[in-house]
């Protein structure tokens, strides 16, 4: 979610944690990491979404927040465990960067020389390694621009993406990027609002009786989360910058993608 | 707290955070950190820890751990917010570091060169990311044996420490140090376990009703947490290592220290 005023995440963290363990089979840990300014909250758990009191937690207490990434995790490199939950943290030219990973890759070993290490043992920590050491050797004394970011990380996806399914979100609380490897959808929320279903779970929001007239916010997923919603679906092959609840620019790879029937 | 077998810290953690804005003025934040085997929960709330609905949450969820760091913040430098909360927590050599510190250091502002930048405005995390950048200097490749460590965190905080007060804990999951620039304490619980009786809180514990005869628990903390055993004042200049639940090693720093009256 990427807002431009802080909004909490109640609604539809209801229906993306039902995704992990009861209308998906996403049951092997999640996590959530809220932006408050730079600093930073990240809640994780090796526990279903559906059954973590942490996750109990996180649906009720309105946390607001402007850049929020989170996660329920299907394991498909490493073991079910703490270290292996998304979203994963470092910092980097004194942010932090909040990663999380759909999908799956298979890479070859991080060198022992390279500053950002994995923790556990996903090949999702292991490419965030990659694009971080990426960022930070290519920009070792400050953070970019926008559009200079933007295309640096770009480059890096396109050297990972060939090696598997790639759809990704990437914050530090100031830019935002998602990038669609295979799929990815997102809807903008602003004035005039509606009221909104979950596919999830039974629940509505009236978001009407919940918003002021300038708020705008994007929520970016695997697979849209309401259905009376028109989302749009992002092409694979496209990394989207996201500011203050929309999309600001998008760069295409460079990589061969599949011919639609 | 440091553990030969994962135990929950509900009891000291209720003490504890009565000194968020209870017992004590420590109301300007507050945060946990427990580790489980590599990986690392931390939770952190710029509220009062007796009014953070996530304090309450950490009060009455066990979480299991072997190496646990708490803060409660009285800010002396840095506004009441997020990013100054501690503990701190970073990543080197494949680990996370955690990091909580009481006293008021003051610090040369740090070079854009140097790769560990504070995302905050605090003293505390500036000194963090002092040691880090020492330790990652002296030990680019991959972190160094137990005592090459602890002689090296030694000389930083030698540097550190004469610039204010400077008790400090950090941890990666797997060392655990403790270093006294004016007040710690701690105790080592192990078999014949007794009952304990906070200090902050009326509340007491049987821990021969909770415990297994090989269970051993060391808990550090600025000043003792219970009345009714008995605490080990740590001297100042003096950095220890705990492992497995015990006092592991100790350094002393070369520094003059007050003569005691």
């Amino acid at each position: 979610m990427n807002c431009n005023v802080p909004t909490d995440i109640c609604f539809s963290f209801q229906g993306f944690a039902a995704r992990g363990g009861k209308t998906d089979e996403h049951r092997d840990g999640w996590g959530i990491a809220f932006f408050e300014g730079r600093g930073c909250r990240l809640f994780l758990d090796q526990q279903p979404a559906i059954t973590s009191p942490i996750a109990q937690l996180v649906s009720h207490y309105p946390i607001h927040s402007t850049h929020v990434i989170a996660h329920v995790r299907k394991a498909t490199q490493g073991a079910v465990n703490l270290e292996n939950c998304h979203p994963f943290r470092r910092s980097l030219w004194g942010r932090y960067w909040v990663f999380a990973h759909n999908g799956n890759l298979e890479l070859p070993a991080i060198s022992p020389g390279q500053f950002f290490q994995p923790v556990g043992n996903t090949d999702s920590e292991q490419a965030f390694c990659l694009m971080l050491q990426h960022l930070f050797e290519h920009f070792p004394q400050a953070k970019p621009d926008p559009t200079t970011l933007h295309h640096a990380l770009l480059e890096i996806t396109q050297t990972l993406a060939p090696q598997g399914c790639f759809n990704y979100l990437l914050s530090d609380g100031e830019d935002f990027f998602a990038y669609c490897s295979t799929q990815l959808s997102y809807i903008v929320r602003q004035a005039p609002f509606q009221a909104a279903h979950l596919i999830d779970e039974d629940v509505s929001v009236d978001f009407r009786e919940l918003t002021q007239p300038d708020d705008r916010v994007a929520v970016i997923a695997t697979t849209p989360l309401t259905n009376n919603e028109t989302w749009n679906t992002i092409q694979p092959g496209t990394l989207m910058a996201f500011r203050d609840g929309q999309p600001l620019a998008e760069l295409k790879t460079n990589l061969p993608q599949p011919i639609e029937p």
